[in-house]
């Protein structure tokens, strides 16, 4: 298993779209929290909970390889101490393919441990519609924090 | 505005539910953050985001009156300081009908304030399969607390 240390919930949010791009599944699970209750619904999906079990899922998701390309927008984040909520638009295609990205509204649950940021939940499920810019949030914004 | 202090995610999740099953529009958005940046998500739904457009939602969905039954299962709770995630399962049938309840996953992200608990973040989406009791967590599980 890959080790690495995240110093942000952001750093820990973008080496999750690259393990997804890259269809890595060893970057995949390393941005997870070691906990039997990590939570992750694919679109459409049952909830799966505990490291096998996401595992498993994120297995047969890049059996294909790498052949995803993924664009996050309108992120609206809140931070605490400890746990950090971002919702995001993810605008997801296939490389090679002209066809317009699919749009998923997806929530990532973050929590600090004693190795940084991991992710703890990923909820996600497809939108009918994004207006991009209607949103509010952008993939640089500053997360609002809780005092 | 009714307002209300919750002193715990618990708390607060529990007047939500009792507020969907009751279509009670004004109990409703008492138990959601006063933020400009929380965010619902109905299942199949686009992402709402802001209280004007949670309670234009929350109203259409409770025009035809009180007709919901809604039973909460297989509870996952990770709770900090200022911030707690639930991920839920939700049986909600039709007041009735003897049809099986429709099941949905939901994650629900609380934000404590100045006055108590509040809810922040509603994301739902319909799955395919709960396997009831194979799932880990339960309604009356104590939530995981981050130190």
């Amino acid at each position: 298993m890959t080790q690495r240390i995240f110093l942000s919930p952001q750093d820990c949010e973008a080496a999750f779209y690259e393990a997804l791009e890259k269809a890595d599944l060893d970057a995949m699970m390393a941005v997870w929290a070691d906990d039997e209750e990590i939570v992750c619904v694919h679109p459409g999906g049952p909830r799966l909970v505990g490291l096998e079990a996401v595992r498993e899922a994120w297995r047969r998701v890049f059996q294909g390889g790498a052949r995803l390309s993924v664009r996050i927008g309108n992120v609206l984040a809140m931070q605490s101490m400890m746990m950090a909520t971002h919702c995001v638009h993810e605008f997801i295609g296939i490389k090679g393919e002209a066809r317009p990205a699919a749009p998923v509204v997806a929530t990532n649950v973050y929590v600090r441990s004693g190795n940084g940021w991991k992710l703890l939940l990923h909820h996600s499920s497809t939108s009918p519609k994004v207006e991009q810019g209607a949103d509010k949030g952008s993939a640089g914004a500053r997360p609002k924090v809780l005092h």
